[in-house]
């Protein structure tokens, strides 16, 4: 079975390294700069940490780094396996980041938000997977199936909008999750409320294009409603956010 | 069982009134001023209907009007039932709007998104009940929770800040998947890429308040990724709404 290094222990490092170690990959070590969460993922796997890069376990087939991106390079450049795949999960960074450093190089980059303490069911997650050989892109992609049903081969070129999309569909809309959540806080109304209406607008679009299931007053062009919901807003960010996105409907339909 | 007739045959109406009768309320006739919508309605009920207001039933004891918000005070005027219980399904419009035209007057507000072909489960949905007096106020809680066990009794002062986050949480996010949608396929990538992605963004705030589950570029001042995902986006307003939205994420941290 693969022996793998785990670069980093943020949250997909996290959820990755126990999906992969629960499909019988072999986790030889993880690294992290920090030592908390070296120790916590370290505990999970029951494999050894270490927080410094020239301590690095040299056996492993795969170093898959999963730190922040403009760590990525930095910690490559340090461990001198010229030989093994280096692997990202980054959706914004090209391949190319591993030009110079090591021969055999790849993108593992499973299209999903991670919580350190939340289970992900990785079976239905896409997986986007490119390498510099094709060798290893088979590789890795048979390393993605061993977890997901849903596994492509992408290029750098395109994965870039892959990650803006998810920007997107995931922080943007969950930042709009936030916003409501604070309207409703001034006025002591729980955001329990909402979760009904969050699972049902998540669900449509399985069936429905957003774009055909577009509802609420800025696609009716219900205006009084629209200058009613600006007066209520007492934020004036909050304001202009509402007045950009009943345009942006707008210029829509 | 209460007699009811439904002013309005359009996703809410539909929605509503085939799981009241499903409940076994008598729903005695559907009037709609859409003769296509009408019919619909009427198949699907299984009831008469029609298309002009003073052909309106008057054997009902209960009145709902679930037609366009500035459509609820001309229809009610048109309904010479001065002693039945008229109520509006509008997150928007104060009970007032039936103020001269009926002595009982109520809201019943379902926080939920509706389509006519879609069924709801409405056993969560939260239901929000208003009257002009205490004996309707319970009428109508007891006539929600047939459908419901999530209601409860609140002002029109605060259902119309409830709206607005609602017009947040499902309306905007909506629109927000609906541009993810767009730039995914202008680099020909399907938008069922997205969907474990939006599953889990809204599973997640069912465990963790949308604040403490935020991630992104935003989030972490990424100021690369975010300039890159800017020159990346090929229209000048959704430019303008990433910056916004990244902004705002910078303001709430």
């Amino acid at each position: 079975m693969n022996k793998i290094v785990f670069i980093g222990a943020g949250n997909l490092a996290t959820r990755l390294s126990i999906a992969l170690q629960q499909c019988g990959c072999e986790i030889l070590q993880i690294y992290s700069r920090t030592e908390e969460s070296a120790v916590a993922l370290s505990k999970k796997l029951n494999v050894p940490y270490t927080t410094f890069l020239d301590k690095i376990n040299s056996e492993a087939e795969i170093y898959i780094f999963s730190v922040n991106d403009y760590a990525i390079r930095d910690c490559a450049i340090k461990i001198k396996k010229r030989e093994s795949l280096f692997v990202h999960t980054s959706g914004s960074v090209p391949l190319s980041v591993f030009d110079g450093i090591s021969i055999r190089s790849g993108v593992l980059y499973p299209l999903q938000t991670f919580s350190k303490e939340k289970n992900i069911d990785f079976e239905k997650v896409p997986f986007f997977i490119e390498s510099n050989n094709r060798k290893d892109e088979q590789l890795l992609c048979n390393l993605s199936r061993m977890i997901s049903q849903n596994v492509h081969v992408l290029s750098s070129e395109k994965r870039q909008y892959l990650h803006l999309s998810a920007v997107f569909a995931c922080n943007f809309v969950n930042h709009i999750y936030d916003l409501s959540a604070q309207i409703l806080q001034e006025q002591s109304l729980s955001f329990e409320y909402l979760i009904p209406l969050i699972e049902e607008t998540a669900e449509k679009v399985k069936t429905l294009s957003p774009h055909d299931s577009q509802t609420g007053p800025a696609v009716r062009y219900d205006v009084p409603t629209i200058r009613k919901h600006i007066r209520l807003l007492t934020d004036e960010k909050n304001k202009k956010l509402y007045n950009l996105l009943t345009q942006s409907i707008f210029n829509n339909f």
